[in-house]
């Protein structure tokens, strides 16, 4: 049985006359792509451009929702009321929905970005502010969740499709969680280190920690990032080493997920 | 047969930590609700109370889109390309739908707020660009269109269900159009005024104009306004009025509309 | 020799078509004004209506600037560099300094909004980011800064004028910092507990915390709100009671401040 | 005596994670620079940089305000009240002079961005309104204005301080009038045609209009435009021709200017 996985990014990050990110390149690497939904980046014509370009290459399009905060990029933490966080995710979904009618695709999946991306992994709350979203504007909808994070158990909880989501480019620690980017060396730049990381996460079902420890950790889809050149070549880099070890990849609905 | 009518409204314009308007009054008189969509106002939480009050009162949802400025409470002119206009449109709809989910109800109708209806009604490709972005995200919505304006004529051309719209505050010209605001005593505040004007309009199908003709207009709703004291008077009014002269008011999807 | 006492209250806190507190009723309690700058509340037409109508009233206008949130009213918490918000600080003083060239008075002082003022009250970082914000724009600038907080450490390391706040409806503990609203009955709704707190407060420097121990306090300035018509009758007696007790409630600039 | 002239360009138009333009190859080439002030682009992180920035390079710093409108760009027209949009200009001039505080350097002029300049250019109340502006916030600011519009007219009529502008890369009509972008080939992209159009307008005081006549306009600054990789090397090159012909490029206020 071939093994699969998914690749996943965040794309339509631009906004007006904004650009950011190498898009184009991505898509052709990626099978699912998170659109910008409008308040941490995005706009409603660049999500119309990326649900258009991302049917055009076969990729599933999912919500990347965040913060209202175009100055910060969504990186700043906001401390937001679980029901106000909830609603702010309900309606970047839905407006991603609409846009996505225009290509005549489906929503696949919802990834939060940055700073409520990496919140929710760690809070309950917000985990599951983010799943009952979800839940309540299309149950269908799978929620991309750290692997291991609050996010994953908030999808279990909720009955919720979920995708549990690897790095490429990030270390891990002893308990499978991601190091902090603060720790020096945390966030790997070489493209063959990545992609051996990736393929062993993925054939193996494990990876080697910072102290060298072998880890166990299940995923199904695996974050690559594109804000720099080095990184869209590293995201190319992890593909082709994944279909040299025979790996499939597939959108995220193509998965054989969890829930 | 019991002769039908609508009555709707604006509502749902604050957000955070402001209020506007009357919306508890007036979603005792009207039947369906037109909800800002966090552009000229609004946002997802007023949004999630809206729908909720809705249908507890058996009024139905409408998205209420308007321009992106908040400071000028989408009340300014602003000219953008057709397409721009389409998707911020699209995205509006959407995000009330993923509202609308909370409170198991669907969206029934669009109608532009302010500025973007005036312009609209004046303009077929504005039109035609809200026709489209309706008819993208779900041809079900009715689109609720100033009788006799582009909007309307837009709605015919894409095969979109159709409500046109009549004032209960406003006079009309000998064409059967709004008499422009900016000339003297064009708005109603004498509430047994209005209410005469649209028992009129709805029982007889005319209006007397401001130079004292009768003319035709064809209505399928009337548009009350909450923003101050005295209208949500002469909504209460306008509803007694209907009522007295046993027209029943009922929910947009209630009624016959035209194709 | 008359004691003398600086009131001061937030407002202008509206924007647009929207109003929030009762601005005109507060400024003749209050002899300075926190005008909102545009970021968490206000624009740029109520920030030239609100330095007008302070200057006929011989209250003088300080900037109040907050976090970029309108739909969060500048009452979430968010993390920023503090050289972004620095420069955030930075920008709306100059912007009502603009503005208050239109009534020919010159800005005053400085007190942050909401959760900036919070997280600055407590962070050393914060707190000198907005010290150094003012000393840039303008060193002569109050810096109204809660007694015993982080702000007045900052402004008194800064070299900066300093007026030590406090606040009427509002319990200490026995440290004289704010006992946080989460904890029951810590703000004080009784106009007659609140005046009293306040004229013990101004005329013998000290306050009886909530578990009763008496505490020194030294405040250059009160606090009082206008969010409800409560607040402003409370605001009222406020003055009424040092009134009474012979206090003279003069513009911050006419305190005999620390620096 | 040496001829002299003055180039300037719009910089600082990214904001967060966003940027557009080279600013850094446009800064070697200008005098002074028209900063974006956060309202359609820039935000007070990259306002402080660019004050700093152009100070090192003896580049004086202006205010480029624009509408409120991220995803536009400032390039949409939108209908404003006059006196609403003169609190609008005036609240970023007063931003912006915050940030130049950090530089330790003047705001030495204004120049009106996109869609708010070329509706100021042609309707005398918009132009008076900024004009206002300028007056209310520091009468000694230059008004850039295109030569010829009603914004030189209002700058004349207020007694401000003018810089009339000329295009490098814009075609001239028969009345000195830019041609409308509309109409075809008339940008112009050719750097030896803009250099040579930019000598003559400087030295000979007249251009040549799209029909071939000779018409006469008069300028103190040059506008250049860095939105795309020619357009730096246009503007690299209207400063060499400007050279070659003996002409001294410097700041706008050591222009002898006409008022």
């Amino acid at each position: 049985m071939v093994q699969k996985i998914n690749l996943n990014a965040d794309i339509g990050e631009g906004h007006g006359a904004y650009d950011i990110g190498d898009d184009a390149a991505l898509l052709k690497i990626i099978k699912s792509a998170n659109v910008a939904c409008g308040f941490h980046a995005g706009d409603p014509k660049t999500m119309h451009r990326l649900v258009t370009e991302s049917r055009q290459l076969g990729v599933s399009v999912g919500a990347h929702p965040g913060f209202n905060d175009l100055w910060g990029f969504g990186r700043r933490r906001i401390h937001m009321e679980p029901k106000d966080l909830e609603y702010m995710v309900a309606y970047q979904i839905g407006a991603l929905k609409a846009m996505a009618c225009y290509a005549g695709v489906p929503v696949t999946h919802v990834k939060p970005h940055g700073a409520l991306n990496n919140m929710a992994a760690e809070d309950e709350d917000l985990a599951m502010a983010i799943g009952r979203a979800i839940k309540t504007v299309d149950p269908d909808l799978i929620y991309v969740a750290l692997a291991g994070s609050e996010m994953q158990r908030a999808a279990e909880r909720l009955g919720l499709p979920l995708a549990r989501e690897g790095f490429a480019d990030r270390l891990y620690d002893d308990n499978a969680n991601l190091a902090s980017r603060m720790l020096p060396n945390t966030v790997i730049k070489d493209p063959a280190q990545a992609s051996a990381q990736v393929v062993r996460m993925v054939t193996e079902g494990e990876v080697v920690s910072m102290s060298g420890k072998t880890v166990k950790v299940e995923v199904d889809t695996i974050c690559v990032h594109g804000d720099e050149p080095t990184a869209v070549h590293v995201a190319g880099k992890v593909r082709e080493g994944l279909e040299a070890a025979g790996v499939e990849i597939v959108p995220l609905i193509d998965m054989d997920l969890p829930y």
